[in-house]
């Protein structure tokens, strides 16, 4: 069953199931080391509940302040990851390729979106919705520790680098 | 079954397995808001698969740079947590209370420790580790789903934290 476009993304063009692209998000489900590798069986299991979506150079993809319950896994091109600054002008955060993960702040505290996020070419992604986490928890509990691990993985290392970021300058030396 | 002492605990004194605090550990795990709650069934569950300690004033608990493969949740006291500055000397990032939870980090990636937590008046805590949770995945997935979106609320908290405090002024004012 495919889940629901999110009303967000009705503005780009909808590829259909992540089961078409199975290979490309295995690459990235892959990169879990710690703890029990994804078999490519649950990874199949996984797109069964993602869509996939394409997105044109300078589209939209997540809003800075929006409502937003889904994450998008970088397929092909890139996301240029900015916030409003002073007058309502992109202040640039970082660029995020393929395999890179975005949303995911949202996806899990339900609040708005922390940035803003445009395709920078033309950009393909899968995204995974609340809805079918919850779904999976249900029906696939152990697939859905993988993710939530992976997920987790992914934010712990973001939270590593920002937090060194802000250290004084004689840590910042030593990182 | 108890689990095994961390090695890095052994200075400590042990209290025994976490049932005996079960409604402690609930007020903590009970505070997961936007997926379905724990129950107090599984939070009795979750507490035979950690062990308690007793840390006095001044006793080191996790220490900067060391390995570690567990988390703890603090029950009752003051944890300081700080990094080593200039000759080794600690310069305070944060105190932890009740409620609060340390060495998530290196439980999620197995990095070393970042910072270094000394209990700052007598503190009790209890000890998930790694292995605990790995056995919880296999035997008991659903309950580990919920264990793992609640370090995934801590760690976006603290990330959405971080970050906004790396912002540039404009930004900083208005979060």
């Amino acid at each position: 069953m495919s889940p629901a476009t999110p009303s967000a993304l009705h503005h780009l063009d909808n590829l259909g199931s992540a089961s078409g692209y199975v290979e490309e998000i295995y690459e990235v489900v892959g990169a879990l080391t710690l703890f029990d590798q994804f078999t490519v069986a649950e990874c199949v299991e996984l797109c069964k509940h993602m869509d996939c979506y394409a997105a044109a150079t300078h589209a939209p993809i997540l809003r800075e302040g929006d409502e937003g319950d889904f994450l998008i896994i970088v397929l092909t091109g890139s996301v240029l990851v900015s916030k409003a600054g002073p007058a309502s002008v992109a202040q640039e955060i970082t660029r995020v390729g393929p395999g890179g993960v975005l949303g995911e702040m949202s996806w899990v505290d339900g609040q708005t979106r922390f940035a803003s996020c445009v395709a920078n070419q033309p950009t393909d992604f899968a995204v995974l919705s609340r809805h079918s986490l919850n779904q999976l928890m249900l029906a696939q509990p152990q697939l859905a520790n993988k993710i939530l691990l992976l997920v987790l993985q992914l934010v712990t290392a973001r939270l590593r680098d920002t937090t060194a970021r802000l250290l004084p300058p004689w840590e910042s030396d030593l990182i």
